[in-house]
């Protein structure tokens, strides 16, 4: 048995689901924090399960370098390795190769590279992809794919996303089936709706367990995203999760739930939270800002987070100010629980059958 | 009433104490982790508190230069601010000045100095130092002194000493009675045995609601260290605390119980844990170390606390060797518990009249 996944209530192309793996389920919409580094930044296990999350993400590329996959493996695993009990999804390594790696050289075989860690020599192949993040244990394996840069010429855009699909047909095939465990395919094809439509067919065609889409939220605009997700999401099926990768700002994630989008990963509030910006149901703050500095009121006078409910913006403005890591613990904790409750509310809004009032009523941004 | 200090249990010249202030009672052998500026680096609250500290230091001197006194007054004291419930001690200022502010000129009326942080105008006397920790709310406040370097000719010592001396004069007289509030003096003149006798005298004179050891644990070595605490201990009164300020590693901590000191605050478990240090009950390691990255064991078997509960020494080596947050986070949460547990096991020790066996079981270093 594969990952389960259950559609719980639908509210125009918004739905609400029921994700099953190996560790617990996950109620989508859900926003998945990124742990990099088998750690999500400034955060231990049990504050990022206080924010509700159930999910997080971790980067093949990073952990094959450092500690290693094989060495995670005999010391029991991501999970156990990280002490996080829930679900976890590893990324393919396909985009960190490309954004970090160094002397990169892509052939039909896969990308050799130099770790920009040591300059020790790699070779990363969907092959090798695969068995990494069996060797980790993540409970949901991505496809290994090609990141094509943006903007790039249709022709490469073409060419990329092909070899993204033959790689995705071998990253299948190296699957491993496992209960309670799966793998998802990667829509690519650039900002071309007709290349995207064509990738959506070709990954249904070879069969996965849910399907993301990929190479967006790299510089192309809001509108570009929302375009791609409608020419992706009439192609994928309707009970497989579908996933929107490194998506985004909050009204990003509402008008892509709005569009039928069930999974994002952003560094977005862990990486905000480390450089002093909060996300409130007032809009985006920056604590550095002097203002603050005498301000008694919490961050978000309706959070229930450890900071919102236990600290000041003029204590947190003070510790920004004087680069304290409590900073960036208090400040990811509170954007983590953001982003969990944010996605609660959509749940909610789409099971009461009012999703175009939530989307209306907290954020009028989103398209 | 100010602080009230019982003692419940003596074995030899170590005395188990309960000190009770406003913000609850502390259990005595103990240790104080340092908050600098209104917070345990890398420690939420909670997190300080679950070692087991009923106390923590907060510095005078980055207070007062950011946020301000009287900014963390407005906002309803130090205690709100840094949402910390039990007690505040704070330093003098007195230390930090002499170490860290920049075109110090020092005078009969106390210390003109500019900011290290802006560069701003400040003056610094025993009046205003005991005002700013009044403006704090800090249960106990610390005398103004001057720091002497070491090593100085005995000369400048001993006029730096009687220069401390009409300072503290100035400071008792200078402190607010407040119940559950009290003023510690502080013990001067560096590694001289008859300038630390004169100064305890002076200071018995004139009256104190606990009595500190400053001026040490500057590079004078244990053995002076230990021989000025026994130069200074028997002019102190029995019925008051008593605290070695600035120290110090385990066996320090050991060696001055046995002498009859009550408080410790030192940096050394927080900063050391920020740089990949462990202080365990096989010895102090460092996670940086490469012996490490393959060990599924915990950091130190007999430990509580969240980080060897939870987690390898191979994952603590992994954080430390990627730069990452939570190794600071869970490497301080386990060396402030080894301090906690350290005293409270010398209180048990004490208490079972035992402490002779206990000093030379766990700490055959100790003097």
């Amino acid at each position: 048995m594969t990952i389960r996944f259950e559609i719980m209530a639908h509210d125009g192309a918004a739905r609400v689901g029921r994700l099953q793996t190996a560790h617990g389920a996950i109620e989508t919409p859900a926003f998945m924090p990124v742990g990099t580094a088998a750690t999500v930044k400034a955060m231990s296990p049990e504050a990022v399960a206080a924010t509700g999350a159930r999910i997080v993400l971790g980067n093949t590329y990073h952990l094959m370098l450092r500690p290693g996959a094989e060495r995670v493996a005999s010391l029991g695993g991501l999970h156990k390795f990280m002490n996080w009990p829930h679900a976890i999804l590893t990324d393919s390594g396909g985009f960190q190769v490309m954004s970090l790696a160094a002397l990169r050289t892509i052939s039909e075989e896969g990308v050799a590279f130099r770790s920009h860690l040591d300059g020790s020599k790699h070779l990363l192949t969907p092959e090798r992809s695969v068995d990494i993040q069996r060797l980790l244990g993540s409970d949901i394996t991505m496809a290994f794919d090609e990141c094509t840069p943006f903007p790039s010429p249709r022709e490469a855009v073409e060419a990329s996303m092909e070899l993204s699909m033959r790689w995705a047909e071998r990253s299948r095939r190296a699957f491993v089936e496992r209960s309670g465990h799966g793998i998802v395919g990667i829509v690519q094809g650039g900002v071309h709706p007709d290349l995207r439509a064509r990738s959506a067919a070709r990954l249904v065609e070879i069969g996965f367990d849910g399907y993301a889409i990929g190479g967006l939220a790299i510089g192309e605009g809001q509108a570009t995203t929302f375009a791609m997700v409608e020419a992706t999401v009439p192609g994928l099926p309707e009970d497989r999760p579908r996933y929107l990768m490194g998506v985004g700002k909050p009204d990003d994630l509402v008008g892509a739930v709005k569009r039928g989008i069930d999974m994002f990963d952003c560094v977005l509030p862990t990486r905000s939270g480390r450089t002093g910006q909060a996300f409130t149901r007032d809009g985006a703050l920056n604590l550095k800002n002097a203002r603050h500095a005498d301000d008694p009121g919490p961050l978000d006078a309706l959070c229930r987070c450890s900071a919102c409910t236990g600290f000041s913006r003029a204590y947190l403005h003070h510790l920004v100010k004087s680069g304290e890591i409590l900073a960036s613990m208090l400040l990811t904790t509170h954007n983590l629980t953001y982003y969990a409750d944010l996605t609660a509310a959509m749940r909610a809004a789409i099971r009461a059958g009012r999703f175009a009032e939530f989307t209306t009523a907290t954020m009028a941004e989103a398209a």
